[in-house]
């Protein structure tokens, strides 16, 4: 029995955007939680956002892949005043180095084990 | 001191190509570890293939991004007959369920901390 049944964000019919964000933070971590979990709400609010995923290595290196329907949906996002004063705090205190890649999806799949 | 420097895959000139393959494996790792390693092996032998990062969730969700130069590299790696087999084995035992995700990445940007 799980809580929770984790499952991929699913392939959406292309083309759709995808933003491929993956740092390596610095030891300060103030006020990092807070204004993670707002820019999680300003995110889901946006009519375009279709998903995303996050995780770490043992090393330090976070990635995140946010979804989104079109361009516009992602433009949105990245001008929202209050994440663009969290980007700023993120180079200010958060990470030591990132990389972003913003990308237009062209094709996708998915496979889900029939276990019936 | 740290023995590696861990750095996100930089950002490099667009356009180039992504695939992001996310995915919750099933308990049966038979065989998982050994052509984990021959898949990097044939991976990094790709002319076209500019680096990978992989990482996951406590829960189970695993996130890997692999860059090439162009699309023909990504078709190469994509076709190569021992990767063709590792995905049937994917499917058969590995992975409870998976998605991916083939783009071109048509932005990009990078930061690296000045600590001068």
């Amino acid at each position: 029995m799980v809580a929770m049944s984790i499952q991929p964000v699913p392939p959406y019919e292309p083309p759709y955007v995808m933003a491929v964000f993956t740092g390596v933070r610095t030891c300060d971590d103030t006020g990092y939680a807070e204004t993670s979990t707002r820019m999680n709400e300003i995110v889901r609010a946006n009519p375009g956002f279709l998903g995303y995923e996050s995780a770490g290595t043992p090393g330090g290196l976070g990635i995140t892949v946010a979804y989104f329907r079109d361009h516009d949906s992602l433009t949105a996002w990245r001008d929202d005043p209050e994440h663009q004063a969290a980007m700023k705090q993120g180079r200010t205190h958060w990470y030591e180095s990132y990389s972003l890649h913003v990308a237009t999806v062209e094709r996708s799949h998915g496979f889900v084990r029939d276990n019936g």
